[in-house]
């Protein structure tokens, strides 16, 4: 087993995206940072993300001097660094100089200097330039015993439409297909005369060139991860050859550019910035998504990782940019560490004057005081942290249920030219599978299709449209040995090119399922589609649903009892081998998947973290020895506790009813008791 | 009489879009093909519509052996071909050697290889090489007894921007004015100092150039469809040489790029493809639409057409992609036969495994099964029209209403720029009207404003903006001898080169309809106007509404009933010669409307097909010996039939009340007595 | 005293935008519309505004006889001409052979010929040859006793993006900044590391570009007013060379482009378009809208303006354009007087034939009659307009209430990136609070922050985002003195700079308010969030509200009654030296903020003109010795006269109630007893 690579800073992590020089002129304010760090339990800042220029204000010049006195202040301090690498804003020497580093957008357009995270990362000469300036970053501090972890970047997204990416492109579709006619093939190019005769013939999908070949968007959508990889590769191999504290890259919410499972082989450990659209009322649903997307960043390395962004207040970039309520901040946060997250981590320390941010959240405003409500929560929330600090390295409670998230798989269904108007993104569907398992306390994992599904209990393809070829049969392996499939509508359709499977489709499962051959249906909006489960209960569908050709599985848990498909099976189950497989063939709305999850848990014998069915809007989380539980449902929540449980966060009971966004950690061993 | 394009298929078409091309490698499929086919009472495909790189995989390198074989087995079966030529889709060598091929777009952009239907069709490359291809497909097929219709290039649209169309659109205006002086004079160009000194300052109208010279957009598409029309002539001489089948091309449902008027001169028979939006309920709207477009490509030539294009079962690009409901497939498929079609044919046979049609409905799907809905739908479908083979070549009941369907005028008034955001096309209100006629089972033609007048007893100009000149000398002849003329709101405005016409309006009928001078009003969403009717009933209008400055006309059948037009006329009578003319001040809410054509029809002695009010919600349609009645309702249909009428389709009584979207024939013969 | 500019005509202006160039060919006409004028009591029009290809067909080659013979025309008949120079809409000729005239919109798109107000105002080519026509157009008439006005360009607007553009855009730079060193501290580049080593690498905004940077696109906006004075400054040198007349440029509506404060310089006076979106309702809104617009242009100099444009009926280019209800156009037109127009002018004396605007209302149609409603409405006002002549000069009631409208704020806050999705722009916001003045008939300036606050008993700042160096001072200064100040939420945040300020906000006011640190809080559409006041009164608050961090004034007249800050002071008052300050922390609904003025007028003592409350939807305005009210209620309006007071319009009594749309006016004298 390797070190923790959260080892060198003691306890869970604390602190922000700590941005001092832009204040190189304000000796006092960086001094009083120091201060209010300390005052707010920060133990680690994230430093130097966009500060290439100050870094570097001239090609070949350095300015290394201001780093190393902030450096040094937070050392004494017994603030560790995170630091960052600059490559996610370039100087505007860099641009001038060398235009090559500025994207080309898909309309053909070289963009001009500006923003931020629009490099080519093809271009040679950035890769060269960020290795130089990586490579002297890491000379310089790969020893100092402040810095203790590598932040590459920031945010990597989009994709670049250049010269020299289309010749990537091109180069990267030779090596995977060898010929042109093999690229044919598995592009379907006969299809409205598109057969190239040579791979020079190739662009890039554009609205302005080809937009009529799925799979060819679902290769760029690759080629632009692998891009992106070997840029990080780059970077990261720059550091190694004097830093050798672990790396990683901050990735992003729901995210659709790259496929995150291949990135997150490049670096030591995952981290991800985590802003969701929390408003006054009920937040179970988007927090319920925040926890997902934890999930997913845990599972992606089977290991905690870090939430390097949340913002102490506000953000400035949601339509509606709210103040998080009172006790909000702390439960928030306690959501991520008990997903698995070894820090709290903010964007950002101290608000700007100017730019694009100066609006945005921070934990220290622009009259710099320490006596406002948003210091107040951060000062406390690291108050917290210390007293969880034995959840550091401590596992979250296993999971016995795997949600399939495969970005391939998704990348499918959001190319596939249903005419759904881009609503065959899966991960709505996700999030509706996840809050059914969630507001039951039930831990899950989420990855893709790659993942070893013997340690579940049960793995849920929520439309998973793409099944790679073998998938299928490891499906089929896993029911049969022993495990459970619940398996939905607009899944099994495509192969690992995105071609239809041929033959009776979901491809390889339908023994499996006892289900043949659905056929999609789509609903207005207007319509009323309904399923009815055995015992009576009903409940609508959502915008599309399938009606398979033939059923054969033995117990038909819920028909459709609407239009003309009244009667038709839509939830089914078929045993097969020593295991068995669940079939429903809509989106149902959220109570309708609620019911299906509580039939499903209890055939399963799964029951959630918490001694009894959780109060509306009240969630769960287990990790090491304790238990968080959060109410996240806008109003005060009755627990119904029978008799006092100890809150470790206050010494004293957990209050019952627990108000509207508060939170309480229990000790394990005294829920058993409840 | 010449003889029908359609007597080379024995019966009524049926049939599909068929692309071996795409399984070239699978004779498996291919054979497969043949034998579902015969099954499916399949007698003509279209064939080779997207073939050119199959064809010609290398700049004069031809590959025919396949298509050879494909017509050969086709024919042994007995199924003839409809075959296309190429040029709906160019192969990416054509594109790569000859960029002039592809499009430039309104902003400028030459658009890279991709997607279909988008090449320049003034380029004089792309002409030589359709015609080289066309050449040698007649060349080797003209005289196959297989091969009895050509289907030239695919759903022509749009426009290109490229200097070659410049200067092409340049060298037309210069042979429609001969001087500048007097195109200046014709686009009213003294406004906002845009006079031109030389044709050469003239460009096609842009977004990013000009907009504000509404005569110059009505050009612009009179000069595209031109273009159009001459590439499509270039195609079909390439024919003539060698192959005497008729050909066609592929029209699209209310479409504004061109005007099929000038189009159908171009082709032996006209064709379409219809792709109706139907949903779950109520389709009697969405398919009266359907019906229109029918109508409308009969009264094109006055000659039956075909149904190219239809769906078996959903499409893949409306919003909402809904499969037909049981029942549905045969309906919507025999109210195309009942206004004119000579078949039923569909895009497409089978599914492609990749492409962005490989989810769009086809009679065999990815199982490559038969023992599927739709599969059986699709095969019931070409059994009943076996069974109505007596409609081949049969005249539909003659129309004693024309409706104004004239696509100048309809560009002028899509370009006026009286700021209703778009919402001048007068398709929709053509709709409306054609709706109330199509609920009273009434015959319709719709042409433009060359039609002869003469053999109508009604003629309807809905928001005829347009009037050119002599169109409304021509149309008081015809009142004058005795017709009868129903004018709305915003008619008569513009002369042929889209000025307004000096003088009162609706010009020159200003005493045919006793009505001088309305001004134009427009309603805000919320407000509500009304017009009341001499008996009484109200009705809400819509959108706009007119205020004659003056009114003579002796009867005044209605009046506004709000806001300070109160009780000004808003529908009015007046005798003329002898004839007469009624004028509708607004677009009325539906059932509006339908009581205005109530009280019209009354006075012409018009009654529909159908011997007493149809139930709300069904059709009924005149061929021949033979009357369709269809409930497109979506739910169950009363007829009160006071006694049985054979069901031609079945042979049994036609079921009453009659199911949702079914449908039945009947012999006029016995509706005589019912 | 300067004379007026409006001297030269007898008695308030009556006129329209005349186009003769459009009917050279039609002598008839141009005798006709003589014969009209007069008829409709015009006494001044708007000649030539986009005549350039009719004076100067070719490049050299001018054209001037047949203006000579229409100004001699009107002039014989009485009529006086407000003279354009063409600068508005440039020959086709001049793009053709000087492409650099053309604008270069943001993505860097070089736009063709076409539209119009769309030239490059940077060009050197463009501002010789607007100089040159302009000098002959001065020496050929400015000695012309029928011309009185000159009317520069048309309604200049936007910018440009051209080489040109960039180069003087960093010349602008240098000017202001002097170093780059400079800049970059002012617009805060240290942030996302987009420091500048040269000026050279500074590119405008651009979505193509940067966006990130709020003090570059306040700069951008700066450049382009000045561009744009600088551009007036060269027409009006050339036209001063030979004319002694007054010049004006027409402005805009609410507009955003350029800071009218800048322009209103260059100009003798003030004049402006105004094209409320009247419906056939309730119109207080709307016309309060206008109002304030009106009041703004006056405020601008501080002297009566001209309303150069309005509509005689309706305009092409609403979404939904409707005709004025009838008595509403005197009544619009009147209230622009009683603001401090001196006259009444339209677009359009007559629709042209073809062009974008020949469905724009005009005095004359296409019919070309004067037995129409339009033409009655005009000439009737024309005849008011002569017996309120008295009015000419005269000054409107003196304000003792000023709005500020700083449009270099407004500005800052529309760019801030705070992602309220745009909602940030203050115009809804003075709107809401003109109009709860408005409503009390209480008479308002509205001026930038270099105004002048001694005069006024109240100066609001509704959201003033920005307080420029010296304004705080200056408004403790006014209050200290015994002014009253009225602060809202999201006011005193940034510099002149457009960066934050560092330490307490609202910047240098939080002891005279009694406020600290507001923090900005967002509110989702479904939230709702309550004010109660003192008196129990309640009302929403919408979008923004903020949460003083301290409230320290002594009286707290209202709180917020809803979520977390149930209890937190919203609405309070402090006294400060001899004067005092009232602080509202949200936008409230409209009656919210209405019961806040009447609290505040109470305090003040201030009341409107009209002798008691007005109804509901009634405006009263003064000016001179008389006193317009107007109903803009859309239903009759109970004045409640307890004795007849006389309409000066009618000679008879003021109508109780008045009717709808309709207005009177009343000698203030009379008032007096009423």
């Amino acid at each position: 087993m390797t070190p923790s690579p959260f080892s060198a800073v003691p306890g869970l992590l604390h602190g922000a995206d700590y941005n001092p020089d832009q204040w190189l002129d304000r000796p006092d304010i960086l001094a009083r940072d120091i201060e209010l760090m300390k005052k707010a339990r920060v133990n680690c800042v994230s430093l130097g993300i966009f500060s290439w220029s100050a870094l570097e204000p001239e090609e070949g010049v350095f300015r290394f001097e201001w780093m190393d006195r902030v450096i040094d202040s937070l050392y004494d301090a017994g603030i560790s660094v995170d630091l960052a690498t600059p490559s996610g804003a370039r100087p505007a020497w860099l641009a001038e100089k060398y235009p090559e580093v500025l994207r080309v957008d898909r309309e053909g357009r070289r963009h001009a200097f500006g923003g931020r995270h629009n490099h080519c990362l093809t271009s040679p000469v950035y890769r060269q330039k960020t290795a130089l300036i990586d490579g002297m970053l890491a000379k310089r501090y790969g020893g100092h015993p402040g810095v203790v972890l590598w932040h590459i970047g920031n945010e990597f997204s989009g994709d670049c439409y250049c010269p020299l990416c289309k010749n990537a492109f091109r180069e990267w579709l030779k090596k995977k297909y060898g010929t042109v006619e093999e690229l044919n093939r598995r592009w379907w190019t006969s299809f409205w005369s598109h057969t190239y005769s040579s791979f020079d013939q190739v662009d890039p999908p554009s609205p302005l060139g080809e937009t009529s070949i799925p799979s060819m968007q679902v290769d760029w959508r690759r080629f632009s991860t692998d891009q992106c990889a070997s840029f990080i590769r780059n970077e990261r191999k720059a550091l190694r050859q004097y830093a050798p504290q672990p790396a990683t890259i901050n990735m992003m919410w729901s995210f659709l550019d790259y496929d995150y499972a291949v990135l997150a082989r490049e670096v030591d450990f995952v981290s991800w910035d985590c802003y969701p659209r929390l408003k006054s009322g009920n937040n179970l649903m988007v927090l319920s998504e925040a926890c997902m997307n934890h999930d997913y960043m845990r599972s992606l390395k089977d290991a905690p990782f870090l939430m390097m962004e949340s913002t102490p207040s506000k953000v400035n970039w949601h339509t509606v940019n709210q103040l998080k309520r009172p006790g909000m901040h702390l439960t928030s946060s306690l959501l991520s560490v008990f997903c698995g997250s070894e820090g709290v981590m903010y964007f950002q320390w101290r608000k700007g004057r100017g730019g694009s941010e100066a609006f945005h959240g921070a934990v220290v405003g622009h009259d710099g005081r320490e006596d406002t409500r948003v210091f107040r929560d951060v000062a406390h929330t690291g108050e917290m942290l210390e007293k969880l600090s034995s959840l550091k390295g401590a596992p979250v409670d296993p999971a016995r249920v795997l949600i399939l998230w495969d970005q391939q798989s998704r990348w499918c269904a959001c190319f596939a030219q249903t005419g759904l108007g881009g609503r065959m993104d899966p991960l709505p569907v996700l999030q509706s599978h996840y809050l059914a398992l969630f507001k039951k306390g039930v831990r899950v994992d989420l990855k893709g299709m790659d993942a070893d599904l013997k340690s579940y209990d049960l793995v849920v393809c929520p439309e998973t449209f793409q099944f790679r070829e073998g998938f299928a049969e490891r499906l089929r392996d896993y029911v049969r040995s022993g495990g459970h499939l619940f398996h939905t509508c607009f899944g099994g359709v495509v192969d690992g090119d995105d071609l239809c499977w041929l033959g009776p489709t979901p491809h390889g499962l339908t023994d499996v399922l006892g289900v043949r051959d659905p056929d999609l249906d789509a609903l207005y909006p207007e319509e009323e589609v309904c399923i009815r489960l055995e015992d009576g209960q009903c409940f609508r569908v959502d915008q599309i649903c399938e009606y398979p050709e033939e059923v054969t599985a033995p117990r038909i848990l819920g028909v459709y009892d609407s239009d003309f498909m009244k009667g038709t099976p839509a939830f089914t189950y078929a045993p097969f081998g020593a295991g068995g497989a669940w079939y429903l063939a809509a989106r149902p709305e959220q109570k309708g998947l609620d019911a299906v999850y509580g039939r499903i848990l209890e055939a399963l014998g799964i029951r959630g973290v918490w001694p009894r069915p959780l109060p509306e809007g009240v969630a769960a989380l287990g990790r090491g020895q304790m238990v968080l539980v959060a109410n996240l449902s806008g109003a005060d929540a009755s627990l119904g506790l029978e008799f006092p449980l100890t809150d470790l966060l206050t010494g004293a009971p957990v209050p019952d009813p627990l108000p509207a966004n508060a939170c309480a950690v229990i000790r394990k061993e005294d829920l058993k008791h409840a």
